[in-house]
């Protein structure tokens, strides 16, 4: 077998053909610019118009005016967070979590250097957020809460929820922000049911392309635009609409919703399977999640005691099986992962700690080959290790 | 004939089927996150290189370090100025010009609300910029100059490299921003050669998909991002990078290039063809350029006096010819042109003015189309204005 077996969907993820065969006419004869006032043009907006309402559906947003289409990820985090504190200037107090994804890390980083005060709520060592410290933290300057809702590298869903009704309870003007980038297509999203303000969703985690994302602002919240402009998006983001993106974004959202119960099943059992698997089979692997059961269907971080992570996924690279030891926004950086650091993932697991992400593309033939070839991998990166001694004494105690 | 006549393409272009084609494996096979370190991310961070290196060709850059992609000709701006603008808190003065796109003139006017002194270069009734008031204009705290290089509207082009010596012999420290959105593809690029700081261009005016652009920043030249997030394009623009369109970016400017002296030749040839057509036969007709000869090759702008313009737009969109009275990103509104304001267009002519702007795949047998088609529209029109008096002594004068 030397065909690529891909766990890395939250990393990216292939686009689905079906996504691809939407967008097609919008790259060959339907090139109008959906701004235009002739009847060329028409076809594109209403395309446009439609995707709206899919994602409108997909998030249960009430109305489809609340939906504003971005180019990633990171705009929609960039938008929504500068967007409500430029909208606040009298406010200087955010709350974030350690875990937050890199994009959004950086960016407090940023504002912080600009006179806010961010607070930065801690997870407990399977990486579930602390709410009490949350709770605690929010006060009547606090501008914005932003918490991911799934997070990237070990799956753990936060209970979104209940961290909405302890902010509107603490501070009714404070406004949500959640990053569900690595939520969408994994889990279902219904932003008015779990009270939320804005909400970021990315297309390329799901199927859709990469450059294109979305942003939900619930009416009651107030943005400026990070892309001023062109009178697009509701004058709040410029610049001529992505029209076959947007349509494939659309066709996304659709097909996510529909393979919701294929994640929570089939995925699920796959990602349990491999995990299970290799727990049992490996004796220095370790859950990094330990216990914590509220995690996304598709993702699973084990950590590989006293050995090198890069090393096993070179290893692993060669024989066409593509992981990752953690974001990959931050690659290439020698740190350990801020979420696994976090979670206190002891020094002598952290180095060694691998995320594999599964998709609705994953098959048990996969599952199988990497069950299969990677205790050998582990075997020989374990064999080069320093820490013979250690690896000995645990083999003695779980092998 | 009921096939379209595409004549809008400075709102937007048809995607050269080269160009699609180059982005196919990266919507299919090559799907990995560049980011990636994996071996088979290999390909897509390649092949982002190879894209890159032809953009950095194509503006004439010394280093594809000064080229970033962004996803459209706003984000690009947005980037440029207020990139530049954080960079040098101190300095609150910023010159541009009066028929600058609307997504520059918005933003500058939200700076203005936070505090930045913006003057408004004017231009005269060919749509030349006034370079002695340009002159006069710079001061100490002039932060930065913004000048697009072409007009997307009347198709007049700047002098950069002139006015690149204005500023400089000014204030060296001003750094100077060009949009060249509407040049790129239409006439040749140097940044060296000018002298620009910092620009601009955006892929689907030049045949490349909606979605895509990049922007030039000159090594000296240094900007706060206006994405902040992950390390993508050297910490300058956060965002998983898009592939395919990069790639198709990279595409787009080699046929680009290639394709000039056909732009300067054979679809000026075109362009000439029906603007002379057009003034000859119809009598109400006037070139809002006047005697200007500096003008990108695809582009005309015509007053049709006392009539509608709207009215002119609709009979044509009705027999598939597409045109329009002024940018996509202004359409719906019924102010008359900023640009024609600007020139002093008499308010006779201003609000029946059509702008034509052809492409390297605009042919003879369509601009022979409008050349039939059109004077009998006006005719039409005509008609049923109210101004039959001043047409009939137009008539007299000119017919």
């Amino acid at each position: 077998m030397t065909n690529l077996v891909y766990l890395d969907n939250n990393a990216t993820t292939k686009i689905d053909e079906r996504v691809l065969e939407s967008m097609m006419p919008y790259f060959k004869e339907e090139y109008a610019n959906p701004s235009s006032m002739y009847n060329f043009s028409k076809n594109s907006s209403d395309a446009i118009k439609q995707a709206r309402t899919k994602v409108r559906d997909f998030v249960n947003a009430k109305d489809e005016k609340e939906i504003f289409f971005t180019s990633c990820g990171s705009e929609s985090a960039n938008m929504a967070i500068r967007g409500v504190l430029n909208y606040n200037k009298n406010k200087k107090h955010i709350i974030t979590s350690k875990v937050e994804h890199p994009c959004v890390l950086n960016l407090y980083q940023a504002l912080e250097k600009q006179g806010y005060k961010v607070d930065y709520i801690g997870v407990n060592s399977n990486g579930e957020l602390d709410l009490e410290e949350l709770n605690e933290a929010i006060n009547d300057d606090t501008a914005l809460v932003s918490i991911m809702y799934a997070n990237n590298e070990n799956g753990i869903i936060n209970p979104i929820e209940k961290i909405s009704e302890i902010i509107k309870s603490k501070n009714k003007d404070t406004k949500f922000f959640v990053d569900a980038v690595q939520a969408a297509g994994k889990i279902p999203i219904d932003v008015q049911a779990t009270g939320v303000d804005l909400l970021s969703i990315s297309g390329h985690k799901f199927h859709a392309p990469k450059g294109i994302g979305a942003l939900y602002v619930n009416s009651k919240t107030m943005i400026t635009p990070l892309i001023i402009g062109g009178h697009q998006e509701r004058g709040k983001r410029a610049g001529t609409e992505n029209t076959p993106y947007i349509v494939g974004l659309g066709k996304a959202v659709e097909l996510a919703q529909e393979g919701l119960k294929y994640e929570l099943t089939e995925v699920k059992r796959l990602r349990d399977k491999l995990e299970t698997n290799i727990i049992n089979k490996v004796y220095n692997a370790r859950l990094n999640t330990g216990i914590a059961t509220n995690r996304v269907p598709n993702t699973t971080n084990i950590g590989f005691e006293y050995i090198e992570g890069e090393l096993i996924l070179l290893h692993l690279s060669d024989i066409g099986i593509c992981a990752s030891s953690g974001s990959a926004c931050t690659s290439g950086s020698l740190e350990p992962s801020h979420v696994l650091r976090a979670m206190n993932v002891p020094f002598t697991a952290i180095h060694g700690s691998i995320r594999f992400s599964l998709s609705r593309f994953t098959t048990e033939k996969e599952i199988d080959y990497v069950i299969e070839k990677l205790p050998p991998i582990i075997e020989k990166v374990r064999s080069i290790s320093p820490y013979q001694k250690e690896l000995e004494q645990l083999k003695q105690l779980r092998g």
